[in-house]
């Protein structure tokens, strides 16, 4: 819990989206020093009122908030199917942004989105919390200062605790751009390298998988431009809860990022020596990476951060999303064109 | 993060302590529910006025904050030597009371607080903050639940990372009031007994606690009346962090409450697998506490909580510190009167 | 260390080899009740009178040996070159066989061994070690009891601490045939289920791999028939030892095998809390599972357990080496004819 | 497992019980280059001569073995009744001894043979097996290599998995010599310092333990000559298994020796994560000790190795015994005179 000093200037917000992880926003938005959250837009007014209500904000529509002078950036929270448009709104408007990610659900409406923010010259960043949770964050600087030298394997293990509802694997995309778009992400932003070769497989075993034309588990093996390998396995359901881990091994040894656990509680019983299961969900996994995300962003409005990860990260993601899925129903390895 | 719900009733709270520990009960009263920082206390007004500005609130004195009648409670954060003073005048003034530990510096000075408060009939509570931190909690509850039966030894390490100055320690009242209260009060939550008998050892092996004819190092072992036994095993200094660790050995198995670590990487090298020390300091682990703690006096203000830890827990825990004070310098077992 | 109980009836063995993996099966033969060691047959003569001089055996040849009626069972741990003439000459004989992995470099010997075992009505066992690890066998036992219902994705660390010398490599058939022909029979294992579907990748990274048009560092996924995943990650080096482990996510919950440790120190400094490396060498890591294996064979040989790995076992993982290979050179996916 | 060299010179020893532990060193002996069980000597003839046959070895009596110029050395696994006679005896007859802890019930008898011994000039080595475990061994050479400085603070758990039965306990001598010998032979011997200052405490939880007039609980204090402290806490029970851990802080960091486990596999179930319980039994953890032990005994008769330790520790940790008995009788700590 950081202290707020008084900050010589106060950045208004505009959030759109009231839903689950407007919440977090929004929340992050109100502790974090220097940014003020001043209106939240949602098509459910009156869970946007609730939200504005609780942090001293106003419940408004996108028009009246994107042309408030006082508003200097926006929060892009809303479904995926809105995100490409309300990119394009605010960029007209000046705004700078932050969107969750999927930039958009079609690669063509996230590569437009780019063209709109380059020409409106509006720093625009995209909501891959994975890289600033502490324990990723870490391992990314003890990779790049050389601890174990050139990455050679990373592997990535990311699992769900359980599926979503049917309703919601039938319009997710389908498990990559759903699920493993993350990954992708993590595993460019881990190599600093781009991808040569993408190999996926899966298998379907649940029924709402398979009625939703889906896999609910995946394999997915990567090379770089590098020649490093990147192999992730991922799965809808974890029943020990939410499984997020990263190991690379390199040339001189292996750096290993591991789940939360909520407490550091040890039991010894007649039988086992047991630990608490990891943070169940990734609401509770990545609460400290939302809340640095926002940090980030503060920074990167006060002119102190990059606009990283940006809209090309989540263009690239998407890409290597789509081949994934190719290469899945191709049963073909695939080389991306670069 | 919580997101703040809209609470039908603010509760106002006057903060006397603008230091250190004063910033973290600010930045908590700050973001929980129902709570709202109104007035800041300290004798450096401007360390006062810079902590009211970054909340919104104003810089006073006790005078004015106490004859409010919108405040409902203080917290009390100010040096020790002035804790039974505003405890004293709290009460009389009909606000309930937050206090850190210890009540006093002097055990008839926290008897006779105790006295004005349950004459005055306010509600009190001491800062153990120690029993809100979601590890010991958490082995609080199972232990209370029987899952290892019923507790037979209670090893508590309590280790500083490294000893404070030596002005500091010439005034601090000894080891075992200044460090090993709160390990007095943890055993006594844990086993839910009182102690019958206790034993101090220790030994000085740096020149500034000799200087303060203090002891850097010590070994306490408690018999409550059940027949439990408690070791504690402390240190002024540990290379490795804020080393805080808790063990139950009970008739059916045992359970650990062990360090918190800043993140989860291991890494794998040539001479030895590591990850990270525990938490540096006791801000750091006992963040989360310090928020949970503030959370549990907005709940006390709120009548959905108890008192606990309250003035009888702050007193006894002197009790004990006393009698391992005296133990340790006549060189024999003291059994305790009751 | 098992006291050796009197056994009744003593069965004499005849080992071929005298290198390093003979020495290792002439230790267990010499501490696992029921056998005794008789031969050691070796070109090295020098070495195999030496060993044979340690356990009281005698330096002999083939001809000599499997000509002994006393002589009833042969461990073969010869160069790969001539395990298919060992394996054929003794069952010929009629002695009970155990031979090293791989059973022979081609898979056509390897099926002409299949043939004259059959024939020959003899037992035959094949040294996959792994099978018989404390570790790896329990987590395949605590599998088949459905602790964590059915095996969905298994992912295999299989990594040497160093790459072995370039003569080696040059002559060892390739990273898949020589490395992970250990992990395909683990495979099989653990999924008690045959190969679908193979897709293998690498990246060769030394100098020492691309002279001898190898890789040396791999990724391989297999589709199980029942739709089960695994991946296996291989390195001719990693700075921090042998590391074996393995990892089953299953419906319920998962299972992971770890390294083994020299020994269990942990030491926490000012930087970092560590522990010891993985045993060093799959000889160490290793060591109870030669003596376990040897135990098996004497239980087989006693009749009480089954040639489990047998020459099949053998033969599949040769087959799944050569489909890895095969699919790395043309670059695609591969389905495994049954 | 090593292999055994054919060794120059085989020494002879006669190995006195045949129970338990006999059982283990007869195993020992059996493996140890350099030495050979000629002699099994027990008043239980039957017991004698199927651990003889089992080892080639011949049954005989202690008349016949300490007659025999061919035996060396002679290993003391009989009844503690027996130690002070059988070493007094072998003393006289001029062999090396390895005897098991204690050297005997009584400190005049434990005395009086030390006389006997030096007088006769011949080697003599007590069994305290904890000193050459594989792990309590890392952390001694770790320690004195100085990797956490001096040490400050010796922490020792040592716990049995289960009481043992009342006859047992009502002539083992109390919980002092009959379990905590060991671990003030441990403190000793990290520390490489005498004791000044001893407080034991204790409780009596189970009826077992009040019929024999004993605790089943204890806690012991020890401060020694430099000032560091030995906190030793210890239970007749514990539900998941043979607990011995050590824990040494020093001025630079702190080394801790965990455990063994008799598999690295770990469970993540709905509920919790789960490890092995520790290895359940002293034969088990200390299985690898034994061996090493044996090693040393036979490297002390082969000139490379120190009669250590010897029979001065298995004084001095009785002397310890008993003084830790009256301080709980006494209810008082008490200076250890020198």
């Amino acid at each position: 819990m950081k202290v707020r000093t008084p900050a010589t200037t106060m950045l208004e917000v505009a959030l759109f989206g009231a839903g689950r992880i407007g919440r977090i926003h929004a929340g992050n938005i109100a502790v974090t020093p220097g940014l003020r959250l001043r209106y939240v837009i949602d098509v459910n007014v009156a869970a946007a009122e609730e939200l504005a209500a609780a942090f001293a904000a106003t419940a408004t529509d996108a028009e009246r908030a994107l042309a408030d002078p006082l508003v200097a950036a926006v929060v892009i929270a809303a479904s995926t199917a809105m995100h490409a448009e309300l990119i394009t709104r605010a960029a007209h408007a000046g705004k700078a942004i932050f969107c969750e990610k999927p930039v958009a659900a079609e690669l063509d409406d996230a590569r437009a989105c780019a063209g709109v923010v380059a020409e409106a010259g509006v720093a625009c960043m995209i909501g891959f919390q994975r890289r600033f949770d502490p324990t990723f964050a870490a391992l990314k600087r003890r990779l790049d200062a050389g601890e174990i030298g050139a990455a050679e394997v990373v592997v990535l293990t990311s699992r769900d605790p359980a599926p979503p509802p049917l309703e919601y694997l039938k319009q997710s995309g389908g498990v990559f751009k759903d699920m493993l778009i993350h990954d992708f992400d993590v595993c460019r932003w881990l190599l600093a390298d781009e991808i040569l070769e993408i190999h996926a497989t899966g298998a379907c075993l649940s029924p709402d998988a398979a009625q939703a034309h889906d896999l609910d588990t995946a394999a997915v093996t990567l090379r770089s431009r590098r020649g490093c390998l990147c192999v992730i396995n991922t799965s809808r359901h974890a029943a020990y809860g939410y499984d997020q881990r990263i190991e690379v091994l390199g040339a001189a040894g292996m750096l290993q990022a591991g789940n939360h656990r909520p407490t550091e509680v040890i039991a010894a019983l007649a039988g086992a020596v047991s630990s608490d299961v990891p943070e169940p969900f990734f609401l509770d996994r990545y609460r400290r990476a939302y809340a640095l995300e926002m940090a980030h962003f503060a920074n990167l409005l006060a002119g102190t951060a990059r606009p990283v990860p940006g809209l090309v990260d989540g263009i690239k993601a998407l890409e290597l999303a789509e081949l994934a899925t190719r290469s899945w129903r191709e049963a073909r390895a695939l080389t991306c064109l670069i």
